[in-house]
C-alpha cells in the first residue's frame, strides 16, 4: 500500500424510497396498494385541508375503496402532548399506516407518532440518537413545503412543552416508507413560507457540509442544494408560481435533506431549535436569521470547506486572504436575502438575559451541536444570538 | 401558474443502507446482531476465500458466536442452475440470510439465489422488470470490486444456460439491505479486474447519464463518477495499491450503481449482457470494448448529454460543430484506455456471422435497451458488433 492514510471517514448513509415530479402525488394509491394497507390515517393541517392537496389524497383513497381517518389539528413547532394526541387516534382508529400531507410540522408529528404507536412510554422516552426499539406503522410522506425534509430524514423535532426546547429524535426508524415529493404543491404555499422553508432548505445544505459528519455522498447533494437555491429563490421571489423554479427549489430541499439527515447539522440549527422551542417562532426563518453569524464564528475551524461552498457559487478567492474570504460567503447571503426581500432579525423577540442564558444551555445540549466544527461555550452561543438582537 | 411545463420527468429513487470507507467491512458483526440474524450463509468464491475478506467475515461471525454456512463454487457470468443450487444449500442449510463477500457474480448469484429462496418456480420466470412477489431473506453485501454495483442496485444478472444469453432481473426487492463498501478490500483486486471492473463502472455512469429513464438526483452521480474515473483511473493503473485511489475508484463505483440502478442503462449493456451471456466473458471488459462505438451510432439522439459529460471532464466546446463534439468524447474515451494499457477488442472471440445474429437478437430484447436514447434495429447492433471485430 503506497499510502496507509484513507481520505474519507467511514460514513453511513440512509434514504428512504422516494419519487419526485409534478404530479407524483397521484402515485399515494399505487403506493397504498403495493404495501397491502387497509386503513391508514391522513394527518395534515388546516391550510392544507384549504388547498387541494389533502382532499387529493382523500379521492385517491376512495378510487381504490380504502377507508381512512383524518387528523388535521397539528400547530406550528409540534407539541410533545399534540404527539400523544395524535398517537391515541391512530389507535383508536385501529390505523394500519399513517399517510402525512404537509411541512415539516405535520411530517415530525406523524413520524413522532408513528413512534409512539409502537413502543412504550411518552414521545420525550426517545428523545435523541437511536432509541426507538420497535418498527413505526409505514409512513407515506408528501411534503408540500421546500424545506424542512422530513419525508426523507431520519429526524423528528418536537417540542418538550415543560422546557420549552426542541427535542431532536433521530433514528434509522424515522426514515419514512416512501416520500411522494411533487413540487406542484408549492403552488398553494403562501409566498412567505416558500422563502423561509427554502432559507431552512438552503441552512441545511450549508450546515451538513461544514458538519463533521459529512461523507463524499452528502458532499455532493450539500453542493448542489446550495447552488439551485442560489440561483433559483431570487427569481422564485419574483414569480412564485413558476413551476420550474419551483420544481428546482424542491429538489434543492431534497438534496439538502439527503444530506443532512446522514451528515447531520450544526450550531445554526442547535440553537434555532432551542429558540423555536422556546419562543415558538418558525424555524426557517430562525435558522435565516443565524446563519451569517455562525459562519462568522465557525469560519476558522472549517475555513476550507467554506472557501468550497464560495468557490462552488463561483467566486474567485484563491487569492484572497481568510478574512476576504469569509466575507464573500456572508455578503452572498445577505445579498440572497436582500434580493428576496428577508430582513427579519431576533429584535422582535424581545428576549431577556435569563431567556438567553436558558437558550443557550440548551443549544449546547442539542444533538446538532456535535456535529458542528467547533465545540461553543454557552458564553459564546449567547454572543451569537445576541449579535442578531 | 407562469410555465406548464415541467422540466423534470417523474422519478424514483431507490438505495439500500450503505456503509463506506477504509475498515468498514469490520461492520458486518454489527449488522447481523442490528437484524436479529442467527444462521447466515457467506457466499463468495474461491479467490475471496484465499484473499482475507472471506475470512476476516468467518472470524466476525465467530466472535459473536454466529453459526454459518459457506457457498465458495460460484464462477464469472453465474448461471441458472448454479443459482438453483445455491438455493438448494441455503434451504438445507435452514439459514435466516444471506452475506455476499465478491464482485458482480457472487452478489448476483447470491440475489437470484434469495429470491429463490422464497419465490416459486426456477429463476426464469423472474427474467424482466418487478416480477418477485415473496420478500426474500435479508441481505448483506461487501463488494471487493469497484465495478458491479450489484450490492446497491435493484439488478442480479444471471445467465440462461440453454439459451446463453444473460437474462436481467430488476426488481426493488433486489436492492440489499445493507452493503458495507470498504475500498481496502480492492488491494487484493488483480490488476486486470481493478481495470475492467473500474471500465464497467464508467459504462454505467455514462449510459446511466443518457438513460431516458435519468433524473436529476442520477445525473449528479453519473456525472460525478465519470470525472472521478477519468482522474483516477490512470493513477491507478499505475500504482493500484495507492488506497486514495482505490477510495475514489470504489466511491465512483458506488456512485454509478447508484444512477444505473435507478436509471437504468442502456445499449452498451444490451449487447454486452447478450455476448457475455453467449460467450462467457468479463462483462466490464465486454462494456469497455463497446463503449464508443455505441456513443457513435447515439451520439445524435442524445447530443446535449453527450456534450455535458465532455463539459464536465473540462472540454470547451461550445463553438464546436456536431461531428466534432462527438470526437471529443470518443477520443477522451480511447485515450483514457490508452493510459490504462486497455486494447481488448471482440477479434479473439472469432465470431460467425450466424453467432452474430443470435447475439444480436437477444440484445434488442433486454431490458436495457428500453432506455437506450434510440431503438436500434437488429441491423445496426450488428453493424456495431461488427466494428469491433
Amino acid at each position: 500500500m503506497s499510502k496507509d492514510k484513507s481520505m474519507y471517514k467511514i460514513s453511513k448513509f440512509v434514504a428512504p424510497e422516494f419519487i419526485f415530479g409534478v404530479d407524483s402525488i397521484e402515485y399515494v394509491k399505487r403506493y397504498i396498494k403495493n404495501f397491502s394497507l387497509t386503513s391508514p390515517i391522513v394527518i395534515t393541517d388546516h391550510g392544507l385541508l384549504k388547498a387541494s392537496w389533502a382532499k387529493n389524497i382523500f379521492k385517491q383513497l376512495e378510487e381504490i375503496n380504502i377507508e381512512y381517518c383524518i387528523f388535521d389539528n397539528i400547530t406550528e413547532n409540534p407539541k410533545d402532548y399534540e404527539v400523544e394526541e395524535i398517537a391515541k387516534v391512530i389507535r383508536s382508529c385501529n390505523c394500519d399506516s399513517i399517510i402525512a400531507v404537509g411541512g415539516g410540522s405535520v411530517i415530525d408529528a406523524a413520524k413522532a407518532a408513528g413512534i409512539m404507536c409502537t413502543n412504550p412510554g411518552t414521545i420525550r422516552d426517545y428523545e435523541g440518537i437511536d432509541k426507538i426499539t420497535h418498527p413505526m406503522p409505514p409512513i407515506i410522506c408528501v411534503p408540500t413545503t421546500c424545506g424542512s425534509s422530513a419525508d426523507v430524514s431520519q429526524f423528528a423535532i418536537i417540542t418538550n412543552s415543560d422546557e420549552r426546547y426542541k427535542m431532536a429524535i433521530v433514528s434509522k426508524s424515522l426514515t419514512p416508507d416512501i416520500s411522494i415529493i411533487d413540487p406542484k404543491t408549492l403552488i398553494t404555499l403562501p409566498e412567505e413560507l416558500l422563502i423561509s422553508t427554502s432559507l431552512d432548505a438552503l441552512t441545511h445544505a450549508i450546515e451538513s457540509y461544514i458538519s463533521l459528519g459529512s461523507s463524499p455522498i452528502t458532499d455532493m447533494f450539500s453542493l448542489k442544494a446550495i447552488k439551485l437555491i442560489f440561483e433559483t429563490l431570487p427569481k422564485a421571489a419574483k414569480d412564485p408560481k413558476n413551476i420550474n423554479y419551483l420544481e428546482d427549489l424542491m429538489l434543492a430541499s431534497l438534496m439538502a435533506g439527503l444530506s443532512f439527515s446522514n451528515a447531520s447539522l450544526g450550531m445554526v440549527h442547535a440553537i434555532a431549535h432551542s429558540i423555536g422551542g422556546y419562543k415558538d417562532i418558525r424555524h426557517g426563518t430562525c435558522n435565516a436569521i443565524l446563519l451569517e453569524s455562525v459562519i462568522d464564528f465557525n469560519y476558522l475551524y472549517a475555513a476550507y470547506r467554506y472557501d468550497k461552498i464560495s468557490e462552488s457559487l463561483g467566486y474567485e478567492i484563491k487569492d484572497l486572504n481568510e478574512v476576504d474570504r469569509k466575507k464573500i460567503l456572508i455578503d452572498s447571503i445577505k445579498e440572497l436575502k436582500r434580493k428576496i426581500g428577508f430582513n427579519i432579525t431576533l429584535k422582535d423577540l424581545d428576549l431577556k438575559e435569563e431567556e438567553i442564558d436558558i437558550i443557550a444551555k440548551h443549544a449546547v445540549n442539542d444533538p446538532c451541536i456535535l456535529t458542528n466544527p467547533v465545540m461553543p461555550t454557552i458564553e459564546e452561543v449567547k454572543e451569537i444570538i445576541e449579535r442578531n438582537i
